[in-house]
């Protein structure tokens, strides 16, 4: 690990401009995609749904609230936590600074600095790895979230901590690693290249080098949306349609009922973040891929093929819980993943989910080491993830094919002004 | 691992015939994408060369070659090692035909089986595992390889062992893990799509249950080109774009002297085919980031952000690599990695690269483990991938910043043409 006054080389870079990734190249500019990452300027005011319609554009960094979480997701997730390293108000500060105007920057496509023989530092390292170089913005959101353990007495936050930033509990089933869980600090980067969310996570971790350290890491995907159809509900690794009843992004009054922090909710510097619930899920995909698939439609709740719920037509149509078969037995069984998650059986509690697939290779019997890497945003996990998950703990079926190995909670600050940083409502 | 009774319920399908995975689902024909999954038919009319300007078209599997080796590369790879777990000349033979229908039917943007109800058999599972439903066929290509040890006593296959299927020697600096190297097959699926190249694997590992079992995986990356340029030579987590040298694949001639292997060449079972040589390179990214540009341009010989040869302008601009400096020391270092990997300096030895990126999370440290993916195809490795690794295992400048943790050799047989099946020319 780099000592601290090295870690100043890598400070942000500001010569090149406005000079997108791809300008800088000497790429001439033109067509829509050179057009969305040609700059600070032109990014900021793009509205972020305009995602939707192109892999390659830019996501506004600034707003109300922090993008990555009522934006459109994308095809690939790049997680990290950090751990401090130093006890320093004053660094910790600093570098939240620093990360937020790389972040910015990364961003709109721009490299967080320049490769120019005219602006390298001579036997200083170039202030960009440079793998990006040449690649859009593809999408990139970079969210940032504070785990319980910074509000410890190492930056004097005790009395800052908000009541919904609770531990977890233990459920019932879990099986998770300490050393894969947790942290102070975490980053998620999205992306609709995997390259260019490897590089946003790469050139935070160098800036934040001598402050945090990287205490572990999550990579995932989704169905590749400029290759599939971008509209049809993604399937997860058990071969089910995973979103269906997600919270709809386009509804302003759900999100504020489900997934953003008031100012009256316990930590009035929160108003307008969000909490997210990290969850990795591993998957025993080999005795699920054995199992009937009347089995598998039972333990879920709907039907493979289609995606609707057990007994219906079609994907979208509403669930008849109290609907029973010819057997006499009810037709989505009481203990059907879908039924125990449902709203209806959990006070109305809700979840906006960005859920990604994992494949970490093999494990040490040859099986996938593959699931779900389940990430949930909410106002508050004690009266959504947790009820929820300690019903599902207990009772889902589906915990027969399913173990959660790591496992996070985060409170993800408002979103930044064109002057402001990472946490200034809770740092300033 | 499931008894071999158990496999046969995983036996190809075949009732639902030519219908595409999306229109099994219902979803009405049309468009450039659903035509190019329509079916074996359209796909088997198809050129190879189509799928470089549709990310989602299907590439033909029948062929003179294997696909998957001089056809274009595609964003993702799946590859995964399995040891034989009987020794029967009979089930290694039965599987090799299961195993390339479903090839077949999978690069043609098939599902392995249906999911219909009126074609599943009550309590047995289905016959595919449904997480690629819907998503076109996206390039997919499967290539099989065999590995030395498949040529020992236990199949009778001893006297067929190629000569040019020589045990890769020891090189200075390797730091092989045994565990995650070599295997009786290998399978290696690309596509455009991280969940198609999964789906795929994940099928072949069903029908294989009991009679193969995996060893180890490796997925690998990159960048998105249906977001990104396609045409652009991708860079690599060095941040150096890899690759502009590479062999070019749309020259016969050239595949014929350095990739294909001939009737005369020792194995006459292996005319049309290749020898794969696969080496998972970790790269030590931390300290080549935190090296100066300058030293990271001398390590690889040509300039970061052009890619052109050190002193030379452009990317495609060929070496002089009798130029000397103002300091009248040569351009391109006499350590430099091009200039040892360079065909001169080789006796024209020269490979077929289909290299990915690799991000396997973090180490115990908190460093990126990640790298290089590396997989060439040549001819001979006696006269190609060894000496020209010998050279640069001694020599290599950027030994200091990477270290080769995964290896294998891998004996690819020709094509299979309507009626074979993969490795017929070895087994009939």
């Amino acid at each position: 690990m780099p000592d601290r006054p090295h870690r100043r080389r890598y400070r942000v870079g500001v010569t090149e401009g406005n000079l997108s990734r791809r300008r800088f190249l000497g790429i001439a500019a033109g067509g829509a995609a050179i057009g969305a990452t040609a700059g600070l300027g032109a990014a900021a005011v793009r509205s972020r749904t305009d995602a939707v319609s192109s892999p390659h554009a830019a996501v506004p960094f600034d707003g109300p609230h922090q993008a990555g979480i009522s934006t459109p997701v994308q095809d690939r997730v790049h997680f990290t936590a950090f751990d401090l390293t130093v006890a320093n108000h004053f660094e910790m500060i600093t570098l939240l600074k620093e990360w937020t105007l790389a972040a910015r920057r990364l961003t709109a496509g721009l490299p967080s600095g320049s490769l120019d023989p005219a602006d390298v530092v001579p036997d200083d390292p170039p202030s960009d790895t440079g793998e990006a170089l040449g690649l859009p913005a593809s999408g990139l959101t970079l969210t940032i979230g504070f785990g319980p353990a910074l509000f410890d007495s190492r930056l004097g936050l005790t009395g800052q901590r908000p009541p919904a930033l609770a531990d977890l509990p233990y459920f019932v089933n879990d099986s998770i690693d300490p050393a894969l869980s947790d942290g102070d600090l975490c980053i998620q980067a999205c992306a609709n290249d995997p390259q260019v969310a490897l590089h946003a996570i790469r050139q935070l971790t160098r800036i934040g080098a001598g402050v945090v350290h990287p205490r572990w890491s999550q990579l995932g995907f989704l169905p590749s949306r400029a290759v599939a159809d971008p509209q049809a509900t993604p399937r997860n690794l058990q071969g089910f349609k995973d979103g269906t009843q997600n919270l709809d992004i386009t509804q302003p009054a759900l999100l504020d009922e489900h997934v953003w922090a008031g100012a009256d909710d316990g930590a009035s510097w929160m108003a307008g973040g969000s909490y997210l619930v990290s969850r990795r899920i591993r998957m025993h995909l080999e005795p699920w891929d054995a199992s009937p698939l009347e089995e598998q439609e039972a333990t879920i709740g709907r039907h493979k093929s289609s995606g609707a719920p057990l007994g219906r037509a079609s994907e979208t149509e509403s669930f008849d819980f109290a609907a029973v078969g010819s057997d006499g037995k009810p037709r989505v069984p009481l203990t059907a993943h879908v039924r125990l998650a449902h709203p209806d059986h959990n006070d109305g509690a809700r979840l906006l989910r960005r859920g990604y697939s994992f494949v970490d290779g093999l494990d040490q019997a040859g099986h996938f080491n593959a699931g779900l890497f389940f990430l949930a945003y909410q106002r508050d996990p004690r009266r959504q993830f947790v009820p929820i998950q300690r019903r599902l703990s207990r009772n889902d079926s589906l915990n027969e094919y399913i173990t959660h190995t790591s496992s996070g909670v985060w409170a993800c600050p408002p979103g930044v002004g064109p002057q402001g940083y990472w946490g200034d409502t809770l740092f300033r």
